[in-house]
């Protein structure tokens, strides 16, 4: 296959010989090789200015990030031998890592396959395919997985914002063989069923397997509020690692069946209490009510999608955290949580500080926790890198 | 006990009432309460340009940073009483985290205790003592260690170049019951002893513990290699998890005569083997016998002490971590940690970056290690933060 070119300006080069993957639209000598001559989803050889080639990558011709470095060796497009090679690497991490095969197989661009993520649930695999490339090699990667990982079921998730930039209808389609609505999974050797099908993005979260794992010594025999609790990833551990009591918060209905159902999986329904609600309302009337917790998990969704939302956002983590602060008890813990990107750990950090300080308080930051290795983070790419865990001590002002 | 007055200049409070804990010089006004007036190791009042008690602070006139907090609370100066209390909330904190008892027990100006590092080894104490007001308070604080704690032994390690500038003596001195010379630690579940009295710091360092706990996926039937090993934390740890053979490396006899010991006591000394010398002579020469390792361990020694050491330091940290590179095998793995408090993660990181770029190779940085909690960070002040640990996965460039 003969692949077309795509020249890059004078030292727009110098970035991806750094080790950055992306190519900007501004970056592309577009005298030589207009980008309007490109569908989104085809491949080309990227080339320095002077015409050294640097690789291939992806193209997304109406995108700021109009292309993506695929393979640093020219020899190898994406095809279907590309996919089962990258998913042996990828696979090969995970092994290492994890006893039982739960966890992301592959992240995105940190596992040198731009736009493709999959979870893994024991056979079960769901895909989430964000670029017209991967779209177009749909079949191929159905039939790298089947030879890579015999999975009994495949589901395509694809149903996320980022495909409307590509041009890509949203859908949710088993690919291959059965897919059973609730998915089982196990972190931290705690057992629990994610709904794929119905649930938030690909069902369950795996990159905060390390901060929930993280939560052991600080729940023994204590009272625990998970806030944003989803199906429990944190409540459920909590309980399970020994808590004495739990209260899950959660605005899903069928969240909280999860909760429900994984609490009763692992043996700890007794100690595990489903709130229904806002969770700033529920907060509220916990204070009202002076319910006092020992550790609260404050996890909630990101409260800053796009660069513009950063002062609003912020804003409202203060408002969480400052609340959550306000129900601990004497030498309470907080879990404090962030998945935006544009959220920095030491703003969180700084947020929390402000937060104690507002309510006359001290607090010791015990734990910073990252999202796990099965979520690795391109060192280049700074948007790889979104999970931010702070675990902190809060103290009388004394 | 009347405490004098020290008095801050206008708007010189904003920093504390925000959560910090110092005074710098240029902030006192010194017009109302002459620094000249104060010896160190003096208490005072701290209070606002208009008057308001903000807390107790302890004096060090000639310094910088010429006063740190003890209490906002004006009712308790430092003495056996609060230094009690101070200990309590301190241990209860390492109680609830850790099953035995070896940890950092007091983590000075993050545990409200300027000045005091206490580092516990079962019923050994080791203590460090860093401001001419804690060593005023050295037998209180031995009485409120023993009624605390009851120790076996209570050894000073007063040896370190921070206390020439409080204008105090450097001495090492056994000021309660017997301290053997080795003492016997658990960290993540394997034993060790620790030099206390002629190794380094305080024998041990407790600050990579979840480090070094997170080593175990990786290094399960591998070939590691520590380097900068002193008596073993990282290399022992990893023999004990499994690892097929561990070498470690330092210019220290008695380092290593740690590592021998340390893997003894474990049941893997035939495992271990030790190797002398200076670590970048020790790389050059592995290289060139063509050895390889599948892990490796770069936990060196502050190579930035001051901020003025920051361009060598980089310097020395990329070297290090660029031979050590070199030397992993094939899907290789290198942990590379840094105690420099004045080398921020992401310079850490970019240094790896650069390092596998230089070597035409790419990384996936899977493990963001930081301090354990029994270093609580002071989320006001940034230097009481100083671990770091990376963990990359080396790849090949396609």
């Amino acid at each position: 296959m003969t692949l077309p070119s795509l020249r890059l300006k004078a030292n727009a080069d110098r970035r991806l010989r750094g080790g950055h993957l992306w190519v900007f639209s501004n970056e592309v000598d577009v005298a030589a090789t207009p980008l309007t001559a490109f569908a989104a989803g085809d491949q080309a050889i990227l080339e320095t200015s002077s015409g050294k080639p640097l690789g291939i990558v992806a193209l997304s011709p109406n995108n700021l990030i109009c292309a993506r470095l695929l393979s640093r060796d020219i020899r190898h497009s994406l095809d279907k031998s590309l996919l089962v090679h990258r998913l042996q690497v990828a696979l090969s991490l995970r092994e290492r890592l994890f006893d039982s095969p739960c966890y992301r197989l592959v992240y995105g661009d940190s596992d040198l396959l731009p736009g493709l993520v999959i979870d893994r649930f024991h056979d079960i695999l769901v895909v989430q395919l964000a670029s017209a490339t991967m779209e177009q090699h749909k079949e191929a990667l159905i039939e790298a997985l089947v030879q890579v990982l015999k999975p009994r079921g495949i589901l395509f998730k694809n149903d996320s914002a980022a495909r409307d930039a590509e041009g890509l209808q949203r859908y949710v389609e088993t690919a291959f063989g059965v897919v059973p609505e609730w998915v089982a999974l196990e972190e931290n050797g705690v057992r629990f069923e994610a709904p794929v099908l119905g649930g938030q993005k690909t069902g369950w979260f795996y990159d905060h397997r390390m901060n929930r794992a993280r939560l052991a010594p600080y729940v023994k025999g204590k009272r625990v509020l998970d806030l944003f609790s989803y199906i429990g990833g944190w409540g459920v551990q909590a309980a399970a690692f020994g808590a004495s009591e739990v209260f899950c918060v959660d605005g899903s209905a069928l969240a909280l069946d999860g909760v429900e159902r994984n609490a009763t999986l692992n043996g700890v329904a007794e100690k595990v209490t489903c709130i229904e609600g806002d969770v700033f309302a529920a907060l509220r009337e916990l204070k009202a009510a002076e319910e006092r917790f020992d550790v609260v998990v404050a996890d909630p969704p990101a409260f800053i999608k796009r660069k513009k939302d950063l002062k609003n956002g912020e804003a409202a983590y203060r408002r969480l955290n400052e609340a959550a602060m306000r129900l601990l008890s004497k030498d309470g813990i907080l879990v404090s949580a962030s998945c935006s990107m544009h959220l920095p750990e030491d703003d969180l950090q700084n947020i929390l500080l402000q937060s104690a300080r507002h309510l006359d308080r001290n607090i010791q930051l015990l734990e910073r926790g990252a999202q796990g290795p099965d979520h690795p983070v391109h060192p280049a790419i700074v948007e790889t890198r979104y999970i931010k865990s702070l675990t902190v001590r809060l103290l009388p002002n004394s």
